[in-house]
Parts: structure tokens; sequence; C-alpha cells
């Protein structure tokens, strides 16, 4: 049988070396050009794979695709149709881009209208999503801010084992990779003052952060177990929960971040399947304490991908100033989603759910500038020989992240924004 | 200028005694019959005035609605349309209406398919909700859990009286009144035992909420001001917050309440705009110590609105068991919706915001059966002898609100929901 994610492969369309969108990639965008409002792409090397097209042209007949489902704003239609129909569609877009295909490569005409150079397209929100969900996964993380901000002999809360700890954010602000973001206003109050005082966050701070998509619903009241919760994960993105320090601490208890999150949460703007990422499963760590039994899984659930982050100064070059790994989740994305459903709650297409922090063990790998320049005490060195504590004003903040096998890359693309002065 | 909240009006259909629903009132829902999937209808009397006929047959003719506006699963579309023009719709229905204006009234066939008896319709969730944000703006309950959970002399958090604290909430679980809800399975452990257990919550509770709906968009990184916060906000619904105390004991710290609230949240069906609130609008409290200037208002921006909650064991009559009202807000409507945004976050038509628990000063006017019974300590009798401190199974819950001034009594129906067993 056809294997889309055979590391063999080759397209007859040119893949740079280090490109994160090879043949066995081909994650799903939704793309804007000087012609077409919105419709959804594949990535594939430099170019755009315009699916509007493909369909409209016959390359998917014999799918059973609902008409006009890819010239939509959005990809929800699209993944609600289901793992084993879109895992269809990206097998039969591989078998048209494999190199020994002719039916599109010999086609000139088709061929220069449905690859689109992607400096010729702007990427969009994805996804009109429903609800947002953050968890808080990463055990190092919980850790750090455990230590910085109660006591590091007791830094994780003694729910947090037993438990993948998660919150609801807020959907409307999760914005597209590329889309500035401006620093919040917002009520702070040090501990040397005796009230607060309203002005621009002093504190403002990225969280490198994965997501995963939600591509089915279950009826409220049902549980998802966690044999069948890959089933509703359509795919993932990379994901910077932006915070704002100095408004967390005064707002979050009891009822947890509010508009220190709430300002801005950026994605990038390729969703990578979960079928795509097959080949990138890793263990997890040893669970201990036992978990419950809801909580119990079988084979590899957490995945092997690469993330860094960089700040770029204004004018000035990128400084790499984090590299962890999605591979750091004590909690894996079927516990999450098998915990979150445990109690009847419905989830709907088009949720998107973050990892939380991912921050590795050494002080390199952190997620966060909060950890990375330890609450301010080890500011970061940048290319322009500035230091950074936090973001400043004008300031770029990019996350890339990529699984690597066999000599296969499957990439993220990246997710980038800049950050603009508060409003007076 | 006609004033649709005149209380000397009177209308054509007949209002019984106690009627929610005057003609001062004409609140907004989304209804079904067997002939009609979904549609816009107004409260009046024991009827259902049917918007899609009246539309269709000209007697909104000269606003210049959209075609089928109307004609839809929810109103998100008609309240997009701004308080302006929804004003306009409610006072043209009012005209209509009025005991001397014959249009509709002497029009037998038109009347006999334009009002509906309301035992023949099911009233459906009136809006497809957003973002959900839930406050915590009443002092009593949040003194009570304080004192319960944490210390009576420090109840109230340092934040407390300086922000209106409020988090994010799961919108797709909010159902309609009607609708019944499973009990929750979860995590849960007692001081007393070692490692949390799985199972039914033993805890089930409502809370006595009001919710505000948004009607129109800003923009993101844009803030709201307090003057211009009501602009946004469409009308209200009671909302009963249901919530699984012992999930959310071993759950909630550090980052707030998540699966004890997700699992489901009820509201009333019919949408009481804010301009049939007008009468009823009072002073607020004295807020000590001063707010940020952000969050300083002008008017009257409370609403003396009375709450009941009555428990009706299965097969047995409903007893009371709260009487509370809305004006025991500490912050406003207008307070939330500026801080909400005042970050910039970003706010769309369809979002709903919760008040928090609505707890009166004495004990038989507190919002939850927490704070009823006080922590199980001080069981409610029900009218066939037995004894609450929680929620039982097949128990409803009834929620009803209203307003009363210069004889006219402008209400919210009611939301009800019975509790079904636990799933295996």
């Amino acid at each position: 049988m056809y294997n889309p994610n055979n590391p063999e492969l080759k397209s007859w369309v040119e893949v740079p070396e280090g490109s994160d969108f090879p043949i066995q990639n081909l994650p799903f965008g939704v793309f804007k050009t000087e012609y077409l409002e919105a419709g959804a792409g594949i990535a594939i090397g430099d170019y755009v794979l315009d699916l509007v097209f493909i369909q409209e042209h016959g390359y998917l007949d014999g799918l059973g695709l609902p008409n006009g489902i890819f010239n939509q704003p959005f990809l929800n239609d699209f993944i609600g149709l289901g793992r084993s129909k879109t895992s269809e569609v990206r097998t039969k877009i591989s078998q048209l881009l494999e190199e020994n295909c002719g039916d599109l490569r010999d086609n000139k005409a088709d061929k220069t209208l449905a690859l689109i150079p992607m400096e010729e397209v702007e990427m969009l929100l994805p996804i009109q999503v429903r609800d947002y969900t953050d968890f808080y996964s990463s055990e190092q993380h919980a850790f750090n801010v455990g230590s910085m901000f109660r006591d590091p002999k007791n830094a994780l809360m003694p729910n947090w084992k037993h438990i993948p700890v998660g919150y609801h954010g807020r959907a409307s602000s999760i914005i597209a990779s590329g889309t500035p973001i401006t620093r919040p206003n917002g009520q702070t109050k040090e501990d040397n003052q005796d009230s607060p005082v309203f002005g621009p966050t002093k504190r403002l701070d990225f969280e490198l952060e994965m997501a995963f998509i939600t591509c089915k619903s279950n009826e409220l009241g049902e549980a998802i177990t966690i044999d069948n919760a890959e089933d509703y994960i359509f795919g993932m993105v990379l994901f910077n929960d932006w915070s704002a320090r100095d408004i967390q601490k005064w707002e979050y208890v009891p009822l947890g971040p509010f508009l220190a999150k709430n300002f801005a949460s950026s994605i990038s703007p390729w969703i990578v399947t979960l079928d795509a990422l097959e080949p990138f499963r890793i263990p997890g760590p040893q669970q201990d304490p036992e978990v419950l039994d809801y909580l119990k899984y079988e084979g590899d659930k957490n995945f092997d991908i690469n993330l860094d982050v960089f700040i770029e100064p204004d004018g000035a070059e990128e400084t790499k100033v984090s590299s962890s790994n999605f591979k750091f989740m004590y909690w894996n994305i079927a516990q999450q989603l098998a915990h979150h459903t445990v109690n009847g709650c419905n989830i709907n297409v088009g949720d998107m759910y973050g990892s939380g922090t991912i921050s590795g063990e050494t002080p390199d790998s952190y997620g966060s500038m909060l950890e990375l320049a330890w609450k301010g005490t080890k500011p970061l060195k940048m290319s322009d020989g500035s230091e950074r504590k936090f973001i400043l004003d004008n300031d770029t903040v990019i996350m890339r992240g990529y699984g690597e096998k066999n000599g296969v890359r499957v990439g993220f693309g990246e997710v980038k924004t800049k950050v603009k002065p508060a409003k007076q």
C-alpha cells in the first residue's frame, strides 16, 4: 500500500535542502493571493499547492469531497470530514506530487496555476477557533515557575502529577503568524506598592508551546476514551502563548490567568497532520505516581519535535534564545483530551488545545523569558549587543519547529510576531 | 416619541397577571415547532410572536432588515445589526402589539399564524456562543467562599476590590433550559486521602448568575471604554453555572476551575434586552478603595432584578432555596467589559459573560448550595421532607428572575435543568 510517510519518496516539485515541507509532510493551511481572498493549500517545498484549483480541475475526483470544500476562509469544514477522509486527501496529494506521477507534472498549464510560490501568498489563520484550552504539561516548566513563585522544595502542586492541569483561554485573540501584537495595558502591583497602577506591561513574555486542533465532536455528557482520543485530533501547530507576567502576578489568584494572556496568542499557519508526525513518535516519561485508569495509555504518544525560539531586535539579526523539544511533555495529547472530556465536556471541530510552555531540563531549553532570564536576574545577550530580560517594543519573536528522521525533515515553518508599543 | 417601556402601555394580546412577558419586555429567543426547525421569536404573555412570519408578511418593512434575518438557528446575525437597529425592531413590535394598533390584531389569518402558544414551541439555545467569560463580582459570594476555604479575616483576595476578577470558561457546553445534564465524573481527593480517586462528583452545585451577551466587535488591540461598554451589550439571561465542588477543590490551584465547571452551564432561553431593563437601573455599591480611572463610571449601572432558586426533587413539589438580587453586584457589567478589553482583548458578537454567583447579605439569599448549606453543615429541607447539602440525581434546579416597577414586571422566564445520574 502507498505510504505517504515513506522516506524514499521524492517529489517532482523541487524541495530545497533543509525545507520544512518535503513530500512526507504536506501540511494544510489557508492562503490569500492577489486573486483569491482565501482558500486551502498544501505546502510543498517553496510552493503552495492550491487545493481549490486542484479540486476544481478534477485531481481529487473519486474521493467524494463536497464541492467547494477548499474554497472557504477556514479549514473547519474540511477537517470535520474526519481523519480517514483527510488522510485520504493527503495520500492522494502525495501520489500526485510523487516524482513518477505525470498527471499534474506534465500538464504545464495546470501546474503553473496550481503551484504558487510562497512569496506570492499571505498565510491566514487556518481555523475558526471554537473553544481554546491551554494545558500546563511540561514538568520542567511547572517546576521552574513553582520554584520562582512558591517554594523550590514543593515546586509542583500536589495535583500536578495526577491531573493534566489545564484552563480555558480566549479563542478570539488567536492570530496567525505575521499579525503584529500591541503591548497590553493593565493593572499591576509590585510587592513594594500599596495599590495597583495602570499602564503597559513591563514584563511581556512569550511561551513556547505547540497546540493540537480537533476534527470531531463528542456529545455533551460522553467522555472520549484515551484509546480513541487521537481519532479526534487533526494535527498540530506552533503556538506562542503571549503573557504579561506583571499583570498575571496581580490577577491570577484564585481563578487563573486572564488579561495576562488573552490579548493575543500566535500560531504557525501550516497545520501539520498527526499522520505526518507518525515517524516522530517516541515514548513519554515514566509517570510516577501511577495515573488513574482513564489516563493510562498504550504505545508511543510523545513526539520528538525540535523547537527553537529566536528574538529579532528591531533592525538587527535574530538571536536564538532557546532550543527545546516537544518530547519533554509529561502529559501527552491523548491524556490531555481524555482528561478534558472525562466529565462529559463536549469538544467541537476547530477547538485548539495548547500544550503549555515546553521547557527542557537545561537552562538554554526553557520555553519563556521568565525562565530563560530567571525572573530578570540573568539577562540574555542579543546579536546586536543589547540585553533582554523580557520582550521589548519592536522586537520580533520567532518560533520554529521540526522533526527529523531517516533523512526526512517534517517542519512547522514558523510563527513570527512583532510587538508594537502600547496604546496611549 | 413612542416609549416601549411606558408602564401605561397595554397589548391586545392577553397578558396574564404575573406574566414575565408584558408588552414592556419583548425578549428575543429562538424557538422550534412541529413545522419550523428554528426561528426567532418574541415572547408576549403566553405566546411567541413568530418573527420569521412577521417579517415575511411585511410587518417590519421600512426597517431595512436583511431578508431572512430571523429564519436562522441563532440570533447572532440579528443582534450583530447593533443596538440602535435591534432597539428599532423592539419598538416596532411594541407598536404592533399595542392595544390600539389594528394592523395585526384585526388580520385574523395573520394573527393566528403569527402568535404561537408557548406550550406548542420548544425554546432553543438562542445564541451560538463564541467566547465565554465568567466573572466573580458578588462581594458576599467571594467573601463566603474565601471564609470557607481560606481565612474569614482575609476572605477577599487583595486584588478583589481593584479588579473585576474573571476567567475564561467553556462555550461549547452552554445549553438551554430544558436540556438535562449528566452528573460529571472526575478526580477528587479528600484531605484524609493519600491519592485522588475517580468517580461521580459528590458535591454537585448550582451557581445563581446572570449573563450578558455582546452584539458588537472591537479590533484586537483596541480597548472598549467604560462609557461605550453598554453599546456592546444586547441583553441578558439567567445563567446556572453548574459546579462540582469536590472536583474544583482538587484541580483549581493554580490555574483556576476547569472540569469542575465545563461539563455544563444552563441559560434561560429568552434574552431580555438592555433596553427593557432601563427602568430597573439603580446605583451600585460605593466602591472603596477607589478604582482605577478606566473603571470609573457615571450613572446607574446596577439593576434591580429579583432572582429565585428552586429545587424540585424527583416527583415532588419545588422548594425555594434562595432569593437573591442582581443588584448585589459589586462590579457592574460596564466595568466588567471595560476591564476585559483594557488590554486589547477582542470581543465578538455572541460572546457570553457570566456575573459570577450572586449572593445577597443574608444566608437565605446566597447563590449556591455550597453557601446555602454552608459546606454541608446546614442541610436544606425540601417540601417532601428530604434534605439537601448538594444536588442529587434526578433533582431539577430552577432559577427565575424579574424586575418589577410601577406595576410592570419584566421577567426572564426560567432556566430549568434536571440532573441525570453519572455515566458508568
